[in-house]
C-alpha cells in the first residue's frame, strides 16, 4: 500500500500532533509563508508523490485566512503527484450557510466544497456537520463522523440514573435522542426559536427535566445566547442539575466566561475539533479529545476498511 | 428577446396545458415514443433553436419513466440548440433523499440534481422543496417558489379569526409560521416523530388548538399515517374544526379516501403540483391551481425580471 | 490488489449470481427500497471502500427503472469510497438510439452512456453493442464482448459441413461472416429493408442457402418480425433445415412463441444476456450462459491482463 | 442580434469565400504564423467580442496542420470574447475513425470531436458525415447537412427515365435510395466487400442495371479502388451509360485521373467540400458549389431558424 | 442588450463608485455580513436576473478575506441568474504565485484563477500582471489593461525633453521601454537582482541616466526596497532629477514613507488600482485615477465593442 | 506496483530506445497509420491496462503531426485502460506561445496543454521550459527537469579557472547563473533585445568576459540568430575562447552549419532532447544525452519516489 502522509495547516497543530501519535507516523511540516502583499504560499516539507496524503484542518477562526491555505495545501498537494488528498475538517463552519433563507445570497456550504475539490481535495473526513444535508454539497466521498461516544465515555463516570438529555432546538433534537439512548438517559428538548422570526414565539421544554440532571447537548457553541436561553426555561422547571455538552466549542465573543459565570452550570464539555486558547479557559471546562476518533478514521481510510463499521452503529442498516 | 418555447413531459400535460394559457403562448408538443426493447426516445416538435425552453415535468409516479423522459428532453433541446433550457419540476421527489443516515446508500437527491445538468439543464424552477438545503445539491440556479399565497387566497373565504396553523412536525414549523403570519392566525405543531427511531416519542401538540379552528399544513402528503396520527392527538385536545392542507398532494395508497373518511375533517386542499386521478378524488378534496403562479415566475425568468421579488416577499432582504 | 466486490441490481440477479460463482467471489448483497413516492434508494450491502467494485445490470425491461437503479447503483459505490467502479452491462438497449434521423430528438445512446459517468461509473464492461460506433459515446473505457465463441461452441454439435450461416441485413453481415469463419460454414444475407422506407425494396438473399443448413444470425431479436421475414425469403429457396441465434434473446410481444411455431425451425439459440421469464420458455429455446465469458472479462480487468487477447482474437492487430 | 464574423483557416479560403459572398458578409482575414521551431499561432484579425463567430475549416490534408490550425482558430476566438463558436466544417475526415476494429487504437473521430470542444467549439456544422452516428461523439449540438440536393439539381440537366442510381456499398445504400427518391430513379447497391476479410467475397450488384443510365454514388472518393471494383462489375451487366457522384472529392493519389481515364465513364461529378487542385482538374470533372447550402444554414443559425426544416426534408418527423 | 449591474466588495468601494460615476450607472449596494463563527455571507441587493454583472474588487490587504468575499459575490451573481459574471480585479496579487521555484509548493496565481472560475466568473478584467504569463492561467476571457496611458498624462506636464524612464530590472523593461516611447524619452534599466541568489550580485545601470531627469518605474512598489537600492546606484551616476511612479502602490510597511524620506526624489506616482490609506499619505504622493479607464473597459465589454482597440495600441497587429 | 510500459511516438524514437535501456525495460512498439485521407491512427502494440504508461514525444518538427500523433496515443492508452498516463517531452515547443503580446491571437501554450489533459495525459514530464510560469499552464502534475547537470559534467573536462558562462539575454540569465554556480564560473550576459521592438537597442555585455572563456548559454537555438549577434558583441570585448551550449538544439534553416562557420567557436554543445538529423552534423557539435536522467525521472515517478530531490537541488528549500 501506498504510503501516509499527514500536513496540518495552521488552524489546529496540536490536534494534527495528536492525530498523528495515535497513527504512528510523523506529522510532516508544513511552511507557511506570507508575502509583502498578505498573499500565501504554502510548502508541504515531505515527499508527497503518490503519497496518501491526509491535510488536517478545521475552518476556525481566522476562517478565511485557514481557508485559503488549506486550498493552497491541496493545490500543493496536486502538483506534487500525491496519490490521494483527503482533507480532514474536524470542523466546517461554512456548513451553517445550508440554504437560500434570502434572494441573492451566496450559499458557503456549497461553494467552499466545490472550492476544496477545484484545488485538489478527493476526499474530506469531516465530524457532526451542521446539518446532514450538507453530505450533499460535496461531489467527492465525504466520511461523516460525530463525537457522541467520546461524549459518553465522559459522561458515563457519573450516575446517570436520573438523567435527560436537553437539546435546545427540537429541530436537531435526532442526535440528542441518539446520545440519550447511548447513555441510558430520557430526552428532552427545547421548542424555543424554532418558529420563525420575531410573530410567534414558544417557550416551552418538552420533557421530563424537573428535578433530573440534565445534559445540555448542542453540535456547537458559539456565542452561546440559545443555550443561556434554554437555560433560564430549565430553571422555571427545577432540574436537579445542568451539564453543557457540545461537539464544536467555538466560544465566541467571550462566550466560555459568560457560560460558567453561570452558578448552577456543573461543567462545560466540549471535544477539541477546534482549539480553545489557553487564556479562555475556565474552571469548569473538559476539552475531550477526538484525536484517537479522528486518528482510527485515517487508518481504515488508509487502510480500506469501513468506516461506517466504526462510527454508524446506531444507525440504520 | 429570445422567444419562448414551452414543452410538456407525460408526467403532467394538464398543468402544463394551464401554464401555457396563462402565458398566453402554445404548449409545443411533444412525441414519446418507447421502442419494443422498451427504451424512449424523445422529438421536440417545435423549433428550439436559441429560443428560451422551459420543460414542465414533475417527478410523480412512475418516477423512474418520468425522470428518464425528462432527461432525454433535456438532451433533445441541447442537442436542437436551444438558447436556454429550465427544467419546471413542480415536485421533485428526489428531494426526501436528501441524506446519508446508512452506510453505503444513493444520495437521490443530489444524483438526480447531477444528472440533469449532465443531460443539459440550465436552470431549474422548483416548488416547495422538502428542505430548504437541498437548493445547494444543484450547480445551476435554482427557482424555489411556495404556494402558500394559494392556499392563503383559499382559506380566506372562511372566519379566520380563531384560527390556528398545525404543523405535523416542529422541524418543518417554519413554513406553517409564515403561513399563519399571512392569514393572521395563530400557529402550533405536532412533536411527534421528531425523536428518532422506537425509544422515544414525544406526543404532544405545542401551542392552542382547543375551541379553535384548525389548519394541519404539510409539504406534501403521501401514506398520510403522519397526519392521522396527528389527528389523533388533536382530537385529545378538542378543536372546533379540522382542514387540511398541503402543496403536494401525492396521496399514495388510498391515502385520499383514508383521510376523507375521518368525519371531523371539513375539507382538504393541495394543490395541482402533482396530478391526482380523477377516480381518487372525494367530496372534501379542493385542488388549488398553481399555474398561475408558475406562469409567471415562468414570465419573469424570461424576461430577466426578480422572481424573488414576488415570491419571497415575506422572508428577510 | 485490491479486493473485488461484485454487486447486481434487480434486473438479471442470476446471471450476476453465476458470474461470482465462475469468479469464486461472493455476490454481495444490494438493498433497492422503493419510498412511499415511488422513489427508489440503493444500499450496497459489503464494504466498497478502494475496492474494485462491479455493478452487474442489463439494461432490460423495465429499461427505466433498471437504468435509474444502476445509476444509483454507480452512486452509492462512488459516495462509499470504491476504489474503481466498472459497469457490468451485458446489454446496453439504449444503443439503437445511436443516430438523430430526425430534427430535435433524444439520442439515448450518448446520453445514457454520459449519465453514468456522471453517477460515477469509471468504466464499462458491454456486449455485442448494436453499432460497433456507439463505443465512442463512452467518455470512460469500454471492454466490448461479443457471444460468438459461445455460439460456435453450440452448433459444434452438429454437422455443419453444409451450413451456411445468414444475417437478416447486410449491414450487419460482418459478424455473420466472422462466426461462419469460426465454424467452417458459409455465409449470406437478406438484403431486405436495407434500402430505406417504402419507394425501394430488395428482396433478396445474397448467397447459397438452397439444399443448405442455414443459421440465421442477429445480435438480438426484439419482436422477431425481421427474422419472420427473412424466413419467408429463406422458404422460397428451399434450404435443407433452419435454426436461428442470436446474443441478446428479448423477445419482446411474443416473439419467441411466435418463431418457435414456425414448423421448419428446429431450434431458437440465445444466450443470457438478458433474461428469457420462464413462462416464455418453448421446446426450440436453448439459452447459453455467456456467465464464464464475463467472469473471466472481470478477472481479467481486476487482474489488470488484456482481455483483447482473449475476445477479440479473430480481428487485426 | 448580435453580429456575424466569418474566418477561415487555410484549409479552403476559396470556399469560404464563397459563403460570405452569399451571405452578403465580408470575410474577416486571418492571420496564420509559424515560428521558426515550427509551432504555429493565429490571429483572428477582426473583433470577435460577443459576436457569433463561425471558423471555416474541412480537415483536408495536410489534415493534422489544418486540425491544429483549427484549435488554435477556436482558442484565439474564445480568448477574444467571441459570443458563441461555430465551427464550419464542411468535411470531418477523421469521421472514418469511428470504432475500435483492433485492440488499443485510438479512436480519432470522438478525440478530435472532443479537442474541438476543449479549444472552445460551441457548435459544429458539418457535411455528410461518414457514418450517421458519429454525430453521437460531439458533446455540442451538431447541424448534419447533405449534398444530395446539390447533385439532384446537376443530374436533373439529364433526361432521368432510365436512371438507377448505384451505392458502390449496401451498407451505404440509404444515401442511394433517399437520392434515388429525389430524382425519381431506380437504386441498386454493390455487394461486395461488405463481408470482412479475405475468407469472403460476395461479387455482385444488387437492382436492376442492365442497359440503365447508371449513376454511381458514394460519400466520398479518396483512392477511388472501390469505384474501380464496382465498374468492373457493372460493365458485367451492361449498363447505358455510366456517372460517378460524390460529396467529397478528396482523390488522393492520381484518383481523379485514373477515374477519368476510364473510357466509358462519362462524368465525375463532386461538391467544393474540399478543394480539389487545379493541377488535377479533368475535362470530365463537374465540382458543384454547396456554399449556398452552407450560407444559408449559417444564416439559419445566425438568426435562431430551424436548419432542419431546410435540410432533413426527406426523413420522417 | 442586457443592462448592467456593478458590485462592489469591501476591497476597494472607492473606487468601484469612481467607476459607477463614469459609467453613468448607480453601483448596486451589496450586504456583507459576518457570523459568529467568522464565515461570511454575501448578499447582492440588487436584480441580477440576466444582467451584465460586474463585481470590482481588488486582492489587496487583508487578502483572504477580500479573495474569499469575492468568490462568494461571484457564487450569489451566479445563483442569482446573472447573464454574465465579469470579474474587475484592478489588483491580481496572486499573479506573484506563478512559478514553482521549490518543490511542493503552491501556485497561487493559477489556483486563485480557478477558484474563480469555479465560483462562477465567466471572464476577468486585470490590469497589468505582474507578468504577461499569468494572463494563460485563466481559462476565461481575460482583458489585460495597462496604465501607462495615465502615468504619460500625468508626466507630460513636465519638460519632458532629457527625460530617462529607469526600470529597477531588466526583465520588466519592456514595459519602461514602452512607457519611454510614450512620453518620447529615454530608456534604462537597473541589472541588479537579475542573477538568482547571493552569488552573483551584478550592481549597475544600462542605458544614460548622468544628468537627465529620471522616471524610475515599475508595476508595484510593495516594500519598496528594490526601488531604495536602485536609487543609491542612481546617485552614483548624478541624475538630474528623480520621480518614481508604478501602477500599483501597495506600500506596505511603511513603504511610502520611507521613499517619500529620501530627499531627492520629487515626486511618487502611484494609481488607485488599490486603495492607499489616508493616514499614509505624504506630501510627494500623487495618485492618478484608472477609474475613467476601467469604466471604459466595461462599457466597451458590456457593448461588444474591442477592448484591445483602446488599450492595446502600441503593440504589434 | 503497477508494471511500466513504454512508448515512443514517432518524433525521436532514437531517444525513447535509449531511455528504455537506461531503465531496462523494453521500449514497447507503437504503430502508427495514415489513412488515404491523410488521417493517423495509432495501436499501442503492447498490454496498457492499469499499466504505468510512458508516452515520450518531444514536439519537434514536423510539430503540428507529432502533436496530433501524440494526442491520439493519449487517447489510445486511456481507451485501452492505462492506469495512468505521463506524457514525457523532452521538447515542448508551443511554451514559447506564452503571452497575448497581440489582441485576438491564440496562447499554443496553454491550449496544448489543456489537449493533452483532454486527451487523457494525467502528468507530464518535460525539460527546460521556455518560461518557468508554463508549468502553471497545465491542470496535471508536471516534473521539470534541467539539463545543467549534463552540460556540467561535459565542461569540467576542460580547465575552467578563467571562465565566463553568458547568458544571451538578461531576462533569462538565472539559469545561466545556476549553471555558473555549478561549475565554479562568473557569469555575464547580453542585454541586447530585451527592450522591445525596434525603437530602442541596448548592445552590451554585462559582466566581465574579456580574455575569460566564454560559454555562451541558452535555452534553446533554433535560427541562432541571437547567439550570432551576441558573438558579435563578444568579440569586440576580446574573450579568450568561445563556445556554445544548449540544452535544446533545434538548428532551423542551418543554423548549425552557420554557428559551426564562426572561426572562433570552438565547440557547440547540446542536448538530445531532439534529434539533430545525422546530415546536419558538424565536427564541432557535441550532442549530450539526457536519456539517463530521463530513465531516473521515470523511474522515480514509477516508484514514487522525489523527483524534486533529484533535480532541483539547487533551488530553495
Amino acid at each position: 500500500m501506498r504510503d501516509i502522509a499527514v500536513f496540518s495547516g495552521s488552524a489546529h497543530p496540536e490536534l494534527a500532533e495528536e492525530v498523528c501519535q495515535h497513527l504512528g507516523v510523523p506529522l510532516s511540516p508544513t511552511r507557511v509563508s506570507r508575502f509583502a502583499n498578505d498573499c500565501l504560499e504554502v510548502q508541504l516539507q515531505a515527499n508527497c508523490r503518490e503519497r496518501d496524503v491526509f491535510l488536517i484542518q478545521p475552518l476556525v477562526r481566522p476562517v478565511q485566512e485557514h481557508l485559503v491555505e488549506l486550498l493552497l495545501m491541496c493545490d500543493a498537494a496536486r502538483g506534487a503527484s500525491a496519490g490521494r488528498i483527503t482533507v480532514v475538517m474536524p470542523h466546517y463552519s461554512y456548513a451553517r450557510s445550508d440554504k437560500k433563507d434570502a434572494p441573492r445570497i451566496s450559499l458557503g456550504g456549497r461553494l467552499v466544497a466545490d472550492l476544496m475539490v477545484a484545488a485538489g481535495a478527493g476526499r474530506v473526513l469531516a465530524m457532526t456537520l451542521h446539518a446532514p444535508q450538507v453530505h450533499g454539497f460535496f461531489s467527492v466521498p465525504v466520511d461523516h463522523l460525530h463525537a457522541l461516544r467520546e461524549l459518553a465515555a465522559h459522561f458515563r463516570q457519573y450516575d446517570l440514573s436520573r438523567t435527560t438529555v436537553v437539546s435546545p432546538d427540537l429541530g436537531n433534537a435526532k442526535e440528542a435522542a441518539a446520545f440519550a439512548r447511548m447513555i441510558g438517559a430520557q430526552v428532552a428538548a427545547g421548542a424555543k426559536q424554532r418558529f420563525a422570526d420575531d410573530l410567534v414565539n414558544i417557550n416551552s421544554v418538552i420533557g421530563e427535566v424537573t428535578d433530573r440532571d440534565v445534559i445540555v447537548l448542542d453540535d456547537e457553541i458559539a456565542k452561546g445566547s440559545t443555550v443561556l436561553e434554554l437555560l433560564d426555561r430549565l430553571r422555571e422547571l427545577g432540574p436537579r442539575s445542568i451539564r453543557i455538552a457540545c461537539t464544536h466549542g467555538l466560544f465566541a465573543g467571550g462566550a466560555l466566561k459568560r457560560l460558567s459565570a453561570q452558578g448552577d452550570v456543573l461543567e462545560i464539555v466540549c471535544t477539541n475539533t477546534v482549539p480553545v486558547p489557553a487564556e479562555e479557559y475556565t474552571d469548569k471546562l473538559r476539552v475531550l479529545s477526538i484525536a484517537p476518533a479522528l486518528a482510527e478514521a485515517v487508518r481504515r481510510i488508509h487502510n480500506g476498511e469501513s468506516v461506517s463499521a466504526l462510527f454508524d452503529a446506531p444507525r440504520k442498516e
